[in-house]
């Protein structure tokens, strides 16, 4: 790879038209009945069926979403024949022309954030000489301190690879944490985007479109804390959760954006478990759903 | 399983007379010549060493260390074979007697956190009706709020499992988070600390020897907060790491200690890449260093 990250995910978004990131979220008990495994017990069975169901919203939706977001924890719920089904369909993604987010979550200190960024951003080692596929970006927390956070920062500097650090997420408990005002006036989501933005302008993480590779998570169930967020972080681009099922609309979003650009709003229920029209094919009524979620983002925010 | 584990680990301690948690943290770069893959590129051979070691540090440390604590990312580093041998290791280690942590550090929100505490606590899906053991407890991070938290919980009591939720973490940079002093005068570490004690003092988590299976993750190399920690969670087992290579003496652990229980303290390095004696094996130098540690932690707390 020679070109940044920030750059790759924003020449993704205009040449789709779409700021739509799809969260693969594989739950067993909300596939279509056609999909789910016969033994929701037999973990090779679970595997097997979240295979197929990944590899057909991926098809469907590659034409629509430039990006889309793995949920580690989906595939982890299955042991090592989870993750090494993670791992094969990042690859898948990659393959149909899709940027991948691995939305892990991670976060931990000196060496041990080393260790996560080389198993989630590459580079592993091999097997017969064969490497494996990591996502382009990784989720990470921040909890642990801009220390803890430098190894992934190096690793993505390395890689042309991305982060998203979580500042705002769209759970409503995280206001007890995230929404509490320090002494200075700031609240810790402030007080960390304050603490983010000087390593996010750093030139080695600057895209050429004037993003960094290193964006931040800022729920889109959140727009009363949005603008103060955008403000302290302008170069980063913004990942919203929230859009959907848990209750965020287009119109919620528009705060996030610049001109059109810096943001990817993510979705995953809603798209993957649509509701279908009579006789209409799973696969088709998620294509449907991404369409739609694109068309409702591009006009709240032309 | 009938008993709590704070009644478990606090029974383990005292049968062992030893506070002593080994960090299991396999770093290739540090094993001992004789234990090295012959292909550090080289997955399978990677894993097969890691397996190794890690058996003769559970064999060496067994009769001295009630309970030992996985780091996740350095079998995660190695793929899905690593996460195998993760849960493989675990197991062995249940089988030696030793109770286990894995040091996971997750956190998410949700139908997320379920599916993690899922996959970390029991129960997975089982392979030809086999069941895969899972840690006795798991490191979670508090980032994203209680609500968040509420999943790991409820897996936790409805499987007699632990939970050390990070409170103050060991490395310098987390007093830019940990340490942020609020409007009302607490610190976040502090905030935390009160909005998680009704947590871990609810009935179905307390134990009949007085701790909570909810502990909390206190950086030995914080003295200065420790009290201040302690008088907030009075039932909460504290995981206290960043004893020996991180600078933490037993003198800093004693405020952590409610009349000699109540905590554990964790070593990783010093104890699994010893410095031996001209012609000391090294199993017998892994030995030797968590034998001088607890006898360190026992002088400094009785």
């Amino acid at each position: 790879m020679t070109e940044l990250f920030a750059d790759r995910l924003t020449r993704a978004i205009e040449k789709k038209h779409s700021p739509v990131c799809v969260g693969i979220d594989p739950m067993l008990e909300m596939f279509p009945p056609e999909l789910k495994p016969a033994n929701m017990n037999d973990i090779d069975a679970c595997v097997d069926a979240i295979y197929s169901f990944t590899m057909k919203v991926l098809e469907a939706v590659a034409p629509i979403a430039p990006i889309v977001k793995f949920q580690s924890a989906y595939f982890e719920r299955y042991l090592w024949d989870g993750v090494e089904a993670y791992y094969s369909l990042i690859g898948e993604a990659e393959a149909m022309g899709l940027l991948t987010i691995g939305d892990v979550k991670r976060g931990d200190i000196g060496s041990t954030s080393t260790a996560y960024a080389d198993a989630h951003l590459g580079d592993a080692p091999t097997r017969e000489g064969e490497a494996t596929s990591t996502p382009d970006a990784i989720t990470i927390n921040p909890f642990l301190g801009l220390d803890a956070i430098d190894p992934f920062v190096q690793s993505a500097i390395a890689r042309d690879k991305g982060l998203f650090v979580l500042v705002r997420t769209s759970n409503p408990g995280s206001a007890h944490m995230q929404d509490v005002v320090t002494a200075d006036g700031r609240t810790v989501s402030e007080m960390l985007a304050d603490q983010l933005a000087p390593v996010a302008a750093q030139p080695t993480l600057m895209g050429e479109l004037g993003f960094s590779s290193l964006g931040a998570v800022v729920g889109a169930t959140q727009p009363h804390s949005m603008a103060s967020l955008r403000a302290r972080l302008p170069q980063s681009i913004f990942l919203l959760p929230g859009y959907g099922t848990q209750g965020a609309t287009a119109e919620m979003t528009k705060a996030a954006f610049i001109k059109g650009r810096g943001a990817i709003v993510s979705a995953s229920r809603s798209v993957l478990y649509p509701k279908r029209q009579p006789g209409q094919p799973w696969q088709a009524a998620v294509a449907a759903a991404a369409e739609t979620m694109r068309a409702e983002l591009q006009k709240a925010i032309d």
